[in-house]
């Protein structure tokens, strides 16, 4: 077997066999097969497609390329939740928190940010002694504790996905459907969870642009699941606009303790009440999703929910103190507000260029090799829909970089701000759910 | 600008500036832009192509990527040929002689062969002596003595179109027309001859499958030799069956030099009078084809065509006694007729199985590290349209490869003759000429 025949195969528009996947994924982890066949093949399987059986083959032996981890120890149902990325997204910090006060086991492996959207892991470092690169053992033991633990992938976990996916990262390979669906499978299957809720984010700060992408991920994501006996749920989330008000490490984390204290943005609770209520029903814990939504209301009101994101954050080594004194976290030297220019309604308010512009104030990466400051973002006070007057604060920037350097930067933040007479339509967070 | 926003322009269907074609050839030359980058590149032009515009840049930046040869100071129009590559394809040995024999000055660079496709520098290394690196030098006083020389490219010529062509032959993109089509003009402009005649192959020995991929690329060629001021012609022939009855490399020199003497196969003197008519009125030495082709059959019947030849061969380090004499060249060590198992015609003598034949059979190259054995090859007895009774010699074999290595070699060229009791239409060699 030939890899430039499976190259060529696919480039014609043929189904590749289990064989000549296997061998693909095999000889490229072992390094038997180069960078540049590899690309290669990722290019044609963009512009070809895969049909369900390429996929799950792809995702298995993808998942078997490393070590699996057997998660049996834990009592009680695991659910984990992972989202395709976005602007915003502090999703994971509040709702494993809320899961956990329900009595669901969240043992949740997460990844780093790049480009325009954030990583979880990057978002918990901003706590002073946050440990996030936990032992198996360890992992287990925390998730029995208290029900919940936020970590990152060991090295062994799924080196497929690692070495194709830095790959396709720079050239021009990450948005193809089959390649995310068994990028993002592989993962959680190795991973041991029971229950995986995906929430496949959509519009212009997301990899999906369309709805209609979006459901064909969330199906084939789904598919995936089934076929492999995994409950797996897919919600499709709006990423038109950033989620929440923070972006950037610390704001985030710190708007993420607000919402746990039952002071969260309005998109943010409706996707995590209703992400919860699904991982509450996939854990066994409630039968139907509308008690389940109470009992997530109840432990964000009684402080429950908080607790539980506090004793992860102590046992991960993270300083409380932090947590429970939000002020504490440092703040940036440069505080710039950005002020309406004239009143009207806010439209629009594209999630894509404000993940870049985060990113360029110092939030985010734009190759693995840079340093995240953990003080810079944007901290909105409007968005779509909202009513403004001429001089009204729209949002204040947060940044270490010099004027020089940042000037463009808020001149732009203030251009995405598109102010109109009419009252924009806003929609929900979660655009449908597919089981 | 970034190497993979290049990339993604193109997969997404935009055009290319040409600021991007050019960074992309100069990175890619000075390596700072990696093969696995360049490869996905590859693929996604082979998916969405290129304009006019874009192929004119990439071609013009792949030329001057090295060195660019001035053939001022030969005297007089300097002409060149290239074929897209066929199985029996010694048109260069033969037609570079009868052209020189009429006047014009033959310049050619040419180059080796991979998989089924033979390569007419390896077909001149079969004559003992042989030298096919000339200098810049030699090469231009070689052509001003005696109107001809064939030599291999110097190193420096064109190193974006090496570097590439390997990347492509490996990764599944060589069949784009883009792609052929500058890599063949960046190294016919490269080596700076006046009027070019393209021969595009078509047919299963071809990279051209059908007459419209081949007119295409024929019509593309032109194009940009014109936008650049060449006078540049091309020719499509059909390459569905072998030319002429010999492949393999000292078995081509013999039929060519049969060919100079007046013994030619009908296909293939069809293809060198056709293409040298047209060759000679580019290099200005006849005004119209008619009486161009007079004087090629002429030159063949007076012996002046064979005479260039053996005074290129002298020229060039070889052994004329072989010209003179091609008993004396080595003849395999086991010999094997193939003979007909039925009466009727011989139908569709497949190219490419009988070009992939002599190459297992020892006569080319399937990695270019591959040595090859100049005697190895089949010397076809019967063609396309030919009536055969049973018992009839259909093919013989050369090879020194041992009996368990060419049993099914052997069994396979037999299948390839497919006989019928009806009589196949059997076209002309030269399809269309594109002007």
């Amino acid at each position: 077997m030939r890899m430039v025949d499976i190259i060529i195969n696919k480039r014609e528009g043929r189904e590749l066999s289990d064989e000549e996947i296997r061998f693909f994924v095999k000889g490229y982890v072992d390094g038997n097969i180069p960078d540049y066949q590899a690309s290669a093949l990722a290019m044609a399987i963009l512009f070809r497609g895969m049909n369900k059986r390429e996929i799950a083959t792809l995702t298995d032996a993808m998942e078997h390329s490393g070590d699996v981890i057997d998660l049996s120890a834990i009592i009680g149902k695991k659910v984990d939740k992972h989202s395709t990325g976005g602007v915003g997204d502090k999703t994971s910090l509040v709702l494993g928190p809320m899961v956990a006060a329900c009595g669901a086991k969240v043992a949740k492996m997460s990844g780093r940010g790049l480009g325009h959207t954030g990583g979880t892991l990057d978002k918990l470092e901003s706590i002073p002694g946050m440990n996030i690169q936990l032992s198996i053992e360890q992992f287990i033991d925390q998730v029995n504790d208290i029900g919940l633990a936020i970590a990152g992938q060991t090295k062994s976990l799924v080196p497929a996905d690692k070495k194709l996916y830095a790959l396709r990262d720079v050239t021009g390979t990450v948005e193809s459907i089959p390649l995310i669906a068994s990028s993002v499978m592989s993962k959680k299957l190795a991973s041991g969870t029971d229950g995986i809720l995906l929430d496949v984010t959509v519009g212009n700060g997301a990899f999906m642009k369309t709805i209609a992408q979006a459901e064909e991920l969330a199906k084939t994501m789904v598919e995936i699941g089934r076929s492999l006996d995994r409950n797996t749920i897919a919600i499709i989330s709006n990423m038109s606009e950033p989620l929440g008000y923070a972006v950037g490490n610390a704001l985030e984390v710190k708007e993420a303790i607000a919402s746990l204290k039952g002071n969260g943005p309005k998109d943010l609770m409706e996707l995590c009440y209703g992400a919860g209520a699904i991982m509450l029903v996939q854990a066994d814990i409630y039968k139907d999703e509308v008690t389940a939504r109470k009992a997530l209301e109840e432990v964000v009101r009684n402080g429950e929910a908080f607790e539980k994101f506090r004793l992860m954050i102590k046992a991960q080594g993270g300083d409380e103190s932090y947590i429970l004194h939000p002020e504490k976290f440092e703040v940036s030297k440069n505080i710039i507000e950005i002020r309406a220019e004239r009143g009207g309604y806010i439209h629009n308010l594209d999630a894509l260029a404000i993940g870049v512009d985060a990113m360029k104030l110092g939030a985010g990466r734009e190759t693995l090799d840079d340093v995240i400051d953990m003080s810079a973002g944007i901290l909105l006070n409007k968005k779509e829909g909202d009513k403004v007057e001429v001089g009204d604060l729209l949002a204040t920037v947060y940044t270490n970089k010099t004027k020089d350097e940042y000037r463009d930067i808020v001149k732009h933040i203030q251009e995405t701000f598109i102010i109109k007479d009419e009252c924009p339509k806003v929609g929900n967070v979660i655009l449908k759910v597919i089981r």
